[in-house]
């Protein structure tokens, strides 16, 4: 096809693991580009084969460092890698100081390493279809493992970091204490906890900390005991250790038939997701826009209130 | 009206500043109770006079201490309060260690501070409206001043931060540099930067740093200056001179019309939030979410693509 573009091509370079394929129809995927469904489409029967491990944890708890540990980890074990970075303050998607995004060159030249970050912003809520959309992507392509590097705070970020089968939540003596952790909703998605910058002060307090935390949790519902593990990613220590629970959390959920169901949620959410961005394009033309406009200063002016606003325009109707 | 709910009994007493009627009208517009739109459109026309200061800030940068320093100087000029607290870190909304939130208790006994806080999780999405309903309610009591305190890192809290008149954004040297900072959208939606605990080690590096960014922005867009103030609020150093800026900011955005122009905007995304939590509740039947339970099983089988079982409820159609 001269000059057109050729669909098939580009499915069979992704599903023969071709570099340049995969960036290609990954980037159409991100950009939600016309091609995307069908793309999506043909590579869903090729996915379910990569496990997929969530790293998050809030800024600063050194998760780049981590992540990249586990990479040499996997690469030594001769595994190939999508990782998918969702982190504004990840040297992986770009925002981090030069040192760090020097230390991420180490993989560029190793083609079973495939980078791709997004930005979390301008994405209008389809950020976590989007990023799983894209890990199905490197899934089809044969890629062992996805990893995604998220910040644990916002919403979004913490449905991301909730769409794989083991999710590690990094945590620093600095992070703040237990109930932050709890709070922030970080407790409810950890398969596996680490106390990063274990050489810190605080980190054994922490540690203990958040076993206590989690053990009156299990009296409460009991379930696979959360491992809580010190590391320091940058001397190396406790990164085996870490993998070893990354496998055994994998094996006994995926022996225990919890896998299956956390992948039928994953999908549900998925779902959904894409259904509520639907709903949002279809209300929103020109005619409601225009009303919306028109009206606004007379909510200003208190002569209507935002939801009487709301109901004029609701009942505009919203078909076609 | 002996055992009813009395509505106007409730109007009557907000409008009257009354902190009984103020924290039950607050507690149903924040569960969305069906008497949550009455309310709400009675209280509207007198909205609009209480001045709404957004301090925000990733976790660990001293937010709440930094509220509680500026509450202090209010009150000292006899300005009334309320404080919305979406913070999952603060003392404000509770999760902080025990010190903090001794510390907060200093507010309790003042009937002129009134503290709500907020759950930033399930709320389906409403949460920026729903905070901005009770500063609303907060604003028809007559309070001088509400006061949004939120972790600037989610979506949904940099919503409710740019939903106010002026934006304090509080940052630390341990926060991390000035590209974690852009790149969080912080520096879209400061109206002040206060590098606060300015007494550690990178703290005028930071500044520097601040100052030297948004520099270079205003040449790209000139606008109003941001100030990059430094303080202390342990010690209560920079305070005085924060509450300086707050209120300079306020009179050159209230003189230049563009306060005027920043509540439309913020009245315009509260209306399409609105609408957005109304299309999913009317999209989500029992029948359609019959159908999407029935075949989820179809998806992990392969046999079904998940933007093919979105296409198959969408189908279905929507209406009512």
């Amino acid at each position: 096809m001269a000059g057109g573009f050729d669909l098939q091509a580009l499915l069979n370079g992704v599903l023969a693991n071709d570099q340049r394929a995969l960036g290609r129809a990954i980037t159409l995927v991100e950009n939600d580009a016309p091609v995307a469904a069908d793309i999506l489409d043909a590579l869903y029967p090729h996915t379910g084969k990569a496990r997929r491990i969530g790293i998050t944890g809030p800024p600063g708890a050194g998760k780049s460092t981590l992540t990249a540990a586990l990479i040499r980890k996997f690469r030594e074990a001769h595994l190939s890698l999508g990782i998918v970075a969702v982190d504004p303050t990840s040297p992986f998607s770009g925002g981090a100081v030069l040192g760090d995004r020097v230390r991420m060159t180490e993989f560029s030249l190793d083609r079973q390493v495939f980078v791709r970050s997004m930005a979390s912003r301008g994405h209008l809520g389809g950020l976590s279809a989007r990023a799983q959309e894209v890990a199905d992507v490197l899934d089809a392509a044969g890629r062992d493992i996805v990893l995604f590097e998220t910040v644990g705070v916002g919403q979004t970020e913490l449905d991301i970091a909730g769409a794989v089968d083991t999710t590690v939540v990094v945590l620093v003596p600095e992070s703040g204490d237990i109930i932050q952790t709890m709070k922030a909703g970080l407790m409810e998605i950890a398969d596996i906890f680490v106390v990063n910058k274990a050489d810190r002060d605080g980190a054994d307090k922490l540690a203990r900390e958040l076993s206590m935390a989690l053990h009156l949790r299990i009296k409460e519902a009991p379930s696979r005991e959360i491992p809580v593990l010190k590391t320091s990613a940058e001397s190396g220590e406790g990164i085996e250790a870490l993998l070893t629970e990354i496998d055994s959390h994998f094996n006994d959920v995926d022996g225990s038939g919890q896998l299956l169901q956390k992948r039928l949620d994953r999908i549900e959410k998925r779902i959904i997701s894409d259904i509520e961005l639907r709903l949002k394009g279809r209300f929103w033309n020109d005619e409601k826009r225009k009303a919306l406009a028109e009206r606004l200063p007379a909510v200003t002016r208190k002569e209507l209130s935002p939801r009487a606003l709301a109901d004029f325009l609701w009942e505009m109707g919203n078909d076609k």
